[in-house]
């Protein structure tokens, strides 16, 4: 449980390349800066993949070996590839560790994995953000206090078109006048899942300490502890069962 | 909330026409009998559609005034075709409810709103199932003591797929030495689901009144309250902000 | 399930006696105001009772025939004797509906029921709340938008020291920088229980329309469904044991 | 995270010195069997107290530093002194954890963190238990199969009087025909509990090491995080708010 883990940070990199305002606060990327802080927070191997490189950089291989996966997209969604997108699924299902971040909320992973719209209401523009922390001895909240503020940033509002989460760590309040279940954790297959609401490209979010806080204990929250792959076996009695007259007869139709 | 409320019950219909034994049980195919409880049980105008229909009867039409939406299949999840699953899904998250029953727990629509795998452990031999009542007060469970009891079922065993269900309401003990999950809730989106585990092809399960009961309440706790569309609008803010000095180079990037 | 059922809304009735000012807003006292718009919304007897009365009015035979009961007190939780706590107890986990209101958060029973310490922040000010849906499809949400407001009220801020609510409604947001869970529901026993913050004895709260509803849906919600008493049964076995050679000499100890 | 953490197995230690059988399975008492596998497991310091020294051993000195509290109590429930439950109620909201074994179900520390009668079905026979893991990712189901059995034990059936868990691990099926929530979480306050259902004096199960590693891995799960005391502040707003004409004559009435 104490041994090194394997983090994959995907981000979706393109605003980087698009909007100078968004270059000039991530110049490596949004995904580079992540790993960075991962990096330095210790205990993982940290990776990052991008979405233009071949199978967006998730191939089985890069799957198999991760224990959580970082994921950050927005403007570009819909080009990430179906069968990817089923590729990680499968892993989440059976063990891998998901921490969703902010416009990913409308990530086909995401969506996919909690069966629901995930829509919200949403603004660009000068709101301040404050996180109240409603779940002070998760792992996740660890070394953050009763609140925390970033002084700018997209604001999302609710309701959030997400299944009841197992646990509900943050709840956002915004200048203009908006709550959110702004950290959350759902349990999916053998995977566990955290989504973290901040992190608009165009705000400095990630470089604030109190963010990388929550997502390094979040990380670490995620990590794989299993790796079991899916099966649905016909499965014979444990006790003794009366005669089968039929037994012959049955046909034996696989659950497919 | 006490008008009347429209119901479709969908079956496969496959087994009936290729297994005698079943359609033996099930003369005018398992859809019809399931319908024929619910018109007696009153309250509801009960419909039903097959896979074999075109858009196997799940028209838009269909779905947009159908409150609970029951569903049976097994030998042929395969067939249903992802644009009517989609559209399903669209309808159980705008709040139409659903009841998926037995082998269900395998339809693309089950697994496309939970997420999850879904798989178990089966065997069809000749088990009795007691389903033990562990949510007296609630809608569901309206009618039935501390348990009851099947003759002769399919064993359905543990680990179930599933996300931890809202609301767990049944526990069922087979003879062959397994537990089972077997009658659980879920709100997605809008809308109510409830899944109830019995009802295999080739036992007469769905002529069994305690069967019916839980089948009648389940539906009429699950019928839609609502019905809202998605969106994810750019929200005015309703308190004052202070200037945004970018307004107007802000890009109006929409949440697709 | 439609017959009329009964319900006690029970207030602690002393702030009104003391400050002039609680007694121009609520001359007959808050407890008279809510059982007033309950009545009128009609489907239910509503009687009344108060801390002064002997027993506070909650004999054993008031609450038999009670199916829920509303709870408002704040200055004089100390004063409300252990045993009718008791007895109330004991009615939701048999089956009663309980409706806990705003500084009845510190009421003995609430605490009793929950288990834990149920404190929050708190300031007497100038904040608006807003109120955001985050449930709109449950019943106790019908007929609310997205959000409404109250013009002035006390603020209640997170922590908020409760077990995870099984449902969470609504999410308060106030003009000086706090969010709080300010409807969620939980079952105890066969019993329902809705915790509705609003309702400072210095503000006009119970007057507004918005607030009214949400009581008189909560109510509703919460009305009792079953009338289970405790017991834990030495039980027989359903299926054959193997023979017990100690039998005679196995002690009969009961569960006390 | 990783430092070393103090557990206290509180024992009742009553049957062990009235039935010669149960003396025989456990001659220096149950307690002292737990605390020696704990020990082994390594990594915590582990202590032990029971019922009949002073305070039961369970001083506030004593839980202070006690980050685990393990229980397991029968006959002599009544005998906990409410004062002690209260002391141990406080640690338990403050952060520390807490793990209560088999007929600790009706123990009042139990009952008072729940809040609920945690009734339920019994029988002392030849019940053969099977456990199923229903959460296999979970930490405490670390090392467990799909499945493991107790040869003979104390049946416990359904309905069980708790509150819906947080999390649901093992369902148990016993041989006379019943099942049972027999490994289950909740957090209250600050602190983490676990019921684990296996353990009736007179069979020797807590010898069994699938017990045993369900205990040990409880019981690092449970261990406390934080140290949190109970508050509930007059808090100034953090953000403008309108003035308050009625501030000087707004009584200062604390949250009691």
């Amino acid at each position: 449980m104490q041994t090194i883990f394997h983090v994959t940070v995907w981000g979706e990199f393109r605003h980087e390349k698009k909007n100078p305002k968004v270059a000039e606060i991530y110049p490596r990327g949004m995904h580079e800066t992540i790993a960075g802080f991962l990096r330095e927070a210790g205990g993982m191997i940290v990776s990052t993949a991008v979405l233009d490189e071949p199978e967006h950089g998730l191939t089985a291989e890069v799957l198999e070996k991760t224990d959580v996966l970082v994921w950050w997209g927005h403007m570009a969604h819909g080009d990430v590839a179906d069968e990817v997108v089923a590729r990680v699924k499968k892993r989440v299902l059976e063990g891998m560790g998901l921490v969703v971040l902010h416009s990913g909320h409308y990530a086909k992973i995401f969506k996919a994995l909690l069966g629901t719209t995930c829509s919200l209401k949403w603004r660009e523009s000068t709101d301040k953000e404050r996180l109240w922390n409603v779940f002070p001895s998760h792992p996740i909240a660890e070394g953050v206090g009763d609140y925390f503020e970033i002084p700018a940033e997209e604001m999302y509002g609710e309701p959030f078109g997400i299944p009841t989460p197992d646990e509900l760590i943050f709840i956002s309040w915004f200048t203009g006048g908006e709550v959110f279940r702004s950290g959350a954790t759902w349990t999916r297959g053998h995977g566990r899942i955290f989504y973290f609401r901040p992190g608009h490209e165009t705000y400095p979010t990630y470089h604030q300490k109190e963010v990388q806080q929550v997502i390094i204990n979040g990380v670490r929250w995620a990590r794989a502890r299993v790796n079991i792959p899916d099966t649905c076996p016909n499965s014979p009695a444990l006790e003794p069962l009366p005669e089968d007259p039929e037994a012959s007869a049955r046909p034996t139709i696989g659950h497919t």
